[in-house]
């Protein structure tokens, strides 16, 4: 018995590791078929979503199912609680993706991102890759100092997000209201990817110190 | 320790209770803020978060050590873990909160609403509150039919969000791109904190009825 239950965690375990993956995938393709206007790849995106949604619904069944039948205590139990957390993170970050595409399929045969934003989109679907590429190590290896490594590249998101608004609030931007509102919400979206990978890094830390402030671990 | 148990199950709903009291408190007074520029109302919000905050520590923390303790099972276990999910969407309506006061506080003294949209927000303010009472409902009677309709409600924000989107696409749209985008922003804020609301509902269907397809119930 006991020994199933240390396999079944490992296998969750491996579950989220798989989904970062998934997600991650997901956003990547999303940026490309912004980038590139290429409907096929957003549809391909969308529909993809459904699969994420039941990954999640999985993981959260299997977690439920090991509380109610292995009771486990302690580390064990924080373990399961914080990967009933994660997979929210995830779905979330599914998600966006799905958002983002959506927009790509909206403004077909154009391109949502006019040629001047188009290098801070790049960048910023770059730096989502790379924060989801660290997320599914960061799980995988309950790897707190690159959680730590995680904020910080968070921290470019943060700067490509202020460049779209000074490109935007530029006094020859030429694209027009409807071109600054798509941008505005692509942006938001990407922080966001963000803003959950930070968060699954925080739970990760917390699980593994205890410590919900990660500051104080910046030393 | 059954009787203390119990107790504590209760206890628990009702801090997610006075927990959607705060968060609807806030939004209010987020809207507020917004609409008068009133930047001590804004600060009042912003400064509040960190007691929705700790809230949410607090009961997470309650509920592991209930899980950890108790071990409950069947729908004592689904009640502690709708719990520690539902406390994540209140803090993101928290987070909303604040973000649409640190809008309103960039903006001062003006106010980041003109005229010509004034109407849609004054609603959205109205639509935000009339969800998060209904959440408050929703969660301590477990109010099954309040979670469908609150889900109709939802359709109303959908609705003032588009309206948004049609001043500001007008050709006659005086304010400009910074403005234009400050808008964007803030409907999203409000769209999202509404979506939340969705979220808690659904999540307090699943729990008493076992369906995760709202539509299913519609009849």
């Amino acid at each position: 018995m006991r020994e199933h239950y240390r396999e079944e965690l490992e296998d969750i375990n491996a579950c989220l590791v798989e989904m970062s993956n998934s997600v991650g995938s997901a956003m990547s393709k999303a940026t490309t078929a912004l980038l590139d206007a290429d409907v096929a790849l957003a549809d391909l995106v969308i529909a993809g979503d459904e699969h994420i949604d039941a990954v999640r619904e999985s993981i959260e069944e299997r977690c439920f199912t090991l509380l109610a039948r292995q009771q486990p205590v302690a580390t064990d139990l924080r373990t399961v609680t914080t990967a009933m957390r994660i997979v929210g993170d995830l779905e979330r970050m599914g998600d966006l993706a799905v958002h983002v595409a959506k927009l790509a399929r909206m403004r077909f045969p154009e391109s949502a991102v006019p040629v001047e934003v188009r290098p801070i989109f790049l960048e910023a679907g770059h730096v989502a890759h790379s924060l989801v590429t660290q997320v599914g190590t960061v799980i995988a290896q309950l790897d707190v100092r690159g959680a730590l490594q995680l904020e910080k590249d968070d921290d470019l998101m943060d700067q490509l997000h202020r460049q779209l608004f000074t490109e935007v609030l530029s006094p020859g931007w030429p694209h027009g209201m409807e071109s600054a509102i798509d941008i505005t919400l692509l942006g938001r979206y990407y922080e966001r990817f963000a803003d959950h990978a930070v968060s699954v890094a925080r739970r990760v830390v917390f699980l593994v110190t205890g410590e919900r402030d990660m500051a104080a671990l910046h030393h």
